[in-house]
């Protein structure tokens, strides 16, 4: 998905929330702002709005000096999902079609996102999934939701790669890929983060942190951007992604930065911004499970 | 008030509205943008908003190449405001306690505001306020309504200054001022407006077109911002400011440039964002009557 016009606004804002989040003092926040703005005249509305935005967050790393300033966010993110999985995964196993349930959760881990908020109370939003009908899965609208393709999809794969979104919302991937091996359990699994500090966007550790090596090969996908720029991706992850049979790719960011490819991709995120929400036809925060096959969404 | 950091995100997201209204091109919306980003690092934070503002608005004029671009907006404003004048003159009539009611009523008639919004359907609100109950003036809350002292100063004063705000709005002001010489007929009266088209402010063109003219005295007041800026008025008009008896200011702007300001001012407003409406410690939208000697709020 190429960058909009009404991307700028929102890169300021996301500038300002994310230094802010990030601890960075008034002087730094203001810094912040400059060092996007010095860079908007050059940037290119012919690529996706992740290509523009990892260099606002590296800007925030070196203003503030700190290589991973989201790192106490995403381990206590880490650490309250996992205080969650006992809870999701009863649920996963007492659901009528544990696949659909496991999905739907893995979506609405979707929302441990710091990109697009400016607060966010991971632990109330654990407390709402988990409560789940009330103000959770049930009331949530899923546009589109091509989850009788997914299914297929799946059932038809030999190899699966998942690429992963945020740290804590690692936890929901794990339920998704734990019940998709118990109910397939020859397909070869593999589960990619990004390479480097971004946001709180799920890195190796996390992956680690939150169980997932002992249930799924990881990998880094090579990226340092807020998505998937597979012009920045490794060798090793590239061949996957254009051989396997399916690819599960979490999150808004994955989505803006592989929107255009082909393949195999079922994108599972939440809608977060306006532009993409647009782009879709869906309404902010709702539910996306989008076969790529029919993606007919414009750039 | 001075500008607060979450102002730049919102001057992106005023200078991209701004553009489109003004019938920018793509090209045209991205020079604005880009012009603001060059200008960005040397704001200061020292003062006001339309100080910074003013600049971004000249830029959306130089770079459409028109120097009214809400030309057609103000005169559709006029003529749609003019339109309802009789059914509100009707209310004001009719009420209780006429003053409050014109008071009330020229809030109101500050939600036909180009500046901070994206679009805006002015006949549906100019609807909303002639329907009166059901939307408009019972619905609003009134957190901050000095409406005795504001009373009470009037009738002490001789002379009262008022700072118009937009187009449209010109008929809710000439409402008040109507109702105030029907009180008090030996009141000296003057009605400011800007010097030179800035959004969809009001000009002497759009006093005369809204019929102030046949009412009160109109001078400009030598500002080019959506605001006052002293510095930039004119010797008659800093004159009169530090003279009168009493200054009804209406609409944001003139808050923002004149809230550390000290004299009989009375703002009155509808608060359009969310820095002011913190400021002041009310919410989005809520209608404001502040007497500027209570005016407690910070920076």
């Amino acid at each position: 998905m190429k960058t909009h016009l009404e991307c700028i606004p929102c890169f300021f804002s996301q500038a300002l929330g994310t230094a802010r989040l990030a601890g960075a003092d008034p002087d730094q926040q203001r810094k912040t702002l400059d060092e996007l703005a010095r860079m908007l005249p050059g940037f290119s509305f012919c690529v996706s709005p992740p290509e523009h935005t990892q260099h606002m967050y590296r800007s925030i790393i070196e203003i503030t000096e700190n290589v991973d300033p989201f790192k106490t966010i995403k381990e206590k993110s880490n650490r309250l999902a996992l205080g969650v999985y006992d809870s999701l995964k009863d649920r996963v196993f007492a659901a009528g079609d544990p696949l659909r349930e496991a999905v739907e959760l893995a979506i609405l881990g979707n929302i441990i996102d710091f990109g697009l908020r400016k607060s966010l109370d991971v632990d109330r939003e654990l407390e709402r999934i988990v409560s789940g009908s009330a103000s959770g899965l049930d009331s949530r609208r899923r546009p589109i939701f091509h989850y009788r393709e997914f299914e297929s999809a799946l059932r038809g794969a030999s190899s699966v790669l998942y690429l992963g979104d945020n740290a804590g919302e690692v936890v929901f991937d794990r339920l998704l890929i734990e019940e998709i091996k118990r109910s397939y359990p020859d397909k070869r699994l593999v589960y990619a983060v990004r390479e480097s500090p971004i946001i709180n966007d799920a890195l190796e550790a996390d992956a680690r942190e939150c169980g997932l090596d002992r249930v799924v090969a990881i990998i880094s996908s090579g990226s340092r951007a807020p998505g998937t720029i597979l012009d920045q991706c490794t060798e090793e992850f590239k061949n996957l992604f254009s051989t396997v049979d399916m690819i599960i790719s979490k999150g808004q960011g994955n989505y803006e930065t592989l929107s255009e490819e082909g393949g195999p991709i079922f994108f599972l995120f939440m809608a977060k911004c306006t532009v993409v929400a647009r782009h879709l036809g869906v309404s902010l925060e709702d539910i996306v499970l989008l076969d790529n096959s029919h993606n007919t969404g414009g750039s």
